[in-house]
């Protein structure tokens, strides 16, 4: 159950953000207005905003500014976004409903949605590079690094690559674990991180048990996904459900089974708690956060 | 004709340039394997780094370490290359032969390509934060903005969805114009722009004429292949030539035929040298890449 409290907490910066995403991004009215468009359409209106939330918790424990913090969570959000677009593509899962509307290439053309794909994660980078979001330059420099290997080839662009491989074969679950903290996990860590970094409160020892938290949700994360793929209707989904057994894609639920995945979670869900401990009781909203990943339908 | 010096001093920078980016792409045996192997099958070993070179040629003009400026191209180099693979996909270009080589997407698949474009361009990003390429930091955080604006909707991005939007339309010399600033022009400048600012000795009035400089010499680039892919063979272009015109692409051929293309590509050339006069013969190298570009091959 997620909490009456938590609830506004999270609506609250889920406007922010939206507003934030809004004034970024070029009005549809600048050329080339096709492109802006189908930008605005591809990440504005939908969304749990589950990664800005999480940016926003771990900038509240590192008394971070929460306008830095705001552009911090955009910026991953658009990443996220991006990837969302080419995902989607006919050439990788094929998709056509997306957070319940027809995907960005549906709507805009294939080429178009590349294009919107490839300027979101410019745009990130620019959002980095042009706000002050860290007090020293040079840590905001290191979280253009971050952001960058989260994103690249040795993060969710990785992980995508892995999925690919792993089409039509069985993967063990370490296999599958590898794949899931590259292709979700990585950007997931780096809200965190990011958040947090927007402040300076945090020291090395309790940035990586941050770090540990946010790996472990994110994994969680992803488990949770496939149960709900495999065990929920589309409509509650938002997106077509069930595509990934029908693609022949190696699940959680393929691997394990339904019930076993739904304690799995439960268990990362507690082994990230626990990660919070050095925190004591600063870290309520990131234990909320991970009951808003793990008990979010089931 | 291009000077046996110049071709030296381009060679030793080229080689630097390969190294580096030998480098920084991760080794083909470090997973995803498959993926490592894709980038670099679309980056190394190939190019003229008319980029890179711009970057040496405006970082000696400012004083910039060498080293720095070889980061500061290689990312630059990143992005082109990013943006040449998701060119000649299906969807886009739909393109067989870049280099001499099979295009990325049909040595690779179109979905490992897509991710080879991605990557690339956080890979391009991750290098800006993570080496020391000016000696203000704050100065570095500007590079970050100048190549994500150059890269994004109102930069290359933005140029290529202009370019989609042309096709089979007439379009004016000014909308052409407008297009190629976008498309090919914004990456180029970006290129000038950033190794002048891996050094301190430029100021504000200096950039500007650089940017001049840079603005003129993409225009002439793009001007320059227009003819080629009008006049060349494949095999002098390494690409498939006369492709712009079996698609109804609007080229400045179309629009102004060859022989006054050509003259156009000249007069670019001279405005071009014209905005380096405040540099005296401090501009040697920059004249230099002026010939290297518009008189490569006619």
């Amino acid at each position: 159950m997620v909490s009456a409290d938590f609830q506004s907490w999270a609506a609250a910066r889920q406007s922010r953000i939206e507003a934030t995403l809004q004034n970024l991004l070029p009005a549809p009215g600048i050329a080339p207005q096709r492109l802006h468009a189908a930008m605005r359409y591809a990440v504005l209106g939908g969304g749990k905003r589950v990664r800005p939330l999480l940016a926003f918790a771990s900038g509240e424990l590192s008394g971070a500014d929460s306008e830095r913090v705001t552009l911090a969570g955009a910026a991953v959000e658009l990443i996220h976004a991006y990837s969302l677009v080419h995902d989607d593509l006919p050439c990788m899962d094929d998709d056509v409903l997306r957070r319940g509307k027809p995907t960005c290439h549906v709507e805009y053309g294939e080429a178009t949605a590349l294009l919107v794909g490839d300027a979101l994660q410019s745009l990130a980078f620019q959002v980095l590079g042009e706000y002050r979001l860290a007090s020293d330059p040079n840590d905001q420099l290191h979280m253009v690094k971050l952001l960058a290997s989260a994103s690249g080839s040795r993060g969710m662009a990785g992980g995508q690559a892995i999925d690919l491989d792993s089409i039509g074969r069985r993967l063990s679950v370490p296999e599958l674990e590898l794949m899931h903290i590259h292709k979700t996990g990585a950007l997931i860590r780096a809200s965190a991180l990011l958040g947090a970094r927007c402040g300076d409160e945090l020291g090395q020892t309790e940035l990586d048990a941050l770090d540990t938290f946010a790996k472990l949700i994110g994994l969680a994360y992803q488990v949770v996904d496939d149960v709900l793929d495999a065990d929920a209707p589309t409509a509650t989904l938002g997106k077509t459900a069930g595509k990934d057994a029908d693609r022949n894609k190696p699940t959680y639920v393929s691997a394990l089974g339904l019930a076993e995945s739904k304690s799995f979670a439960q268990q990362l869900r507690e082994d990230a708690l626990k990660a919070l401990d050095p925190f004591e009781d600063r870290a309520l909203r990131l234990r909320q956060i991970a009951d808003f990943i793990v008990l979010r339908e089931f």
